[in-house]
């Protein structure tokens, strides 16, 4: 059921330009694109915390909702700048989406492993350009990042 | 880190009134809240996947959205009428989220359990009502409430 065809290199391009995207509206820097099989673009989306004052809305859950219903994610890729969190591990894992490209899992490493473990292909390309992007905004903005991944930090 | 003064059944009450206007919407009837530790109201919502052609809005992702940017989530108590998918269950335990009050998890068992050997203090109250409003629409939509949790049934 796994998209074999597709370079996860050429994929995490979208993602990385939504998590830039992101950046430059003054966001958290992680996006994400939803594709076909074939490499059809289904949905594309980046953190908005910041610019809708809304904490449900990581990279992963804004391609997810962009792509719109779906009756089978079997055959489609979940590609992200940064290693999904809990929440966006369990978006992949409850829709049985196939595939998951991750970035980058340096500067954060959330539930990929778990996903590999329950059957989802899951390729880590370890950019740098992702890794530095986050780098830099933890270090610029901590606070903000720490409260998008719900850590209490006294 | 555990609220111990609220009464799970009363919680719920608000979590059913949800569900129910989901279902009055024509959506599926599932409601969740999201409440602080004294009892505050923080957040409340229901499924909103038929009224709004939105996948990703789960009742647990509604209230939690509607509860808006929280620092803490640890002494914040998520209700819902039914046991959450994986999406819903990755939302409260990256959110630490400190604890769970369930409807129902007969006619869908999701990560509950999961919940609870992470540390959530996870209650089922087993409600008649909320089991029959989604053994009913399970009865009547099938196939909304499996394209729901990302069941294909060929």
């Amino acid at each position: 059921m796994t998209p074999v065809a597709l370079d996860p290199r050429t994929l995490l391009e979208t993602a990385l330009e939504e998590a830039r995207a992101g950046l430059d509206e003054g966001g958290i820097p992680i996006g994400a694109a939803l594709f076909a099989a074939d490499g059809t673009l289904l949905g594309r989306g980046h953190n908005r915390r910041v610019q809708d004052d809304d904490p449900s809305t990581h990279a992963e859950t804004a391609a997810f909702r962009a792509a719109g219903r779906q009756r089978d994610y079997r055959d489609t890729v979940m590609v992200t700048t940064l290693s999904p969190c809990w929440y966006c591990s369990g978006l992949v894992r409850q829709f049985g989406i196939g595939a998951l490209v991750v970035g980058e899992a340096r500067t954060f490493s959330g539930g990929h492993d778990w996903l590999a473990e329950h059957g989802v292909a899951v390729t880590v390309v370890d950019d740098e350009r992702c890794a530095t992007l986050m780098t830099d905004f933890i270090a610029a903005r901590p606070e903000l990042w720490y409260e998008d991944i719900g850590e209490v930090r006294s």
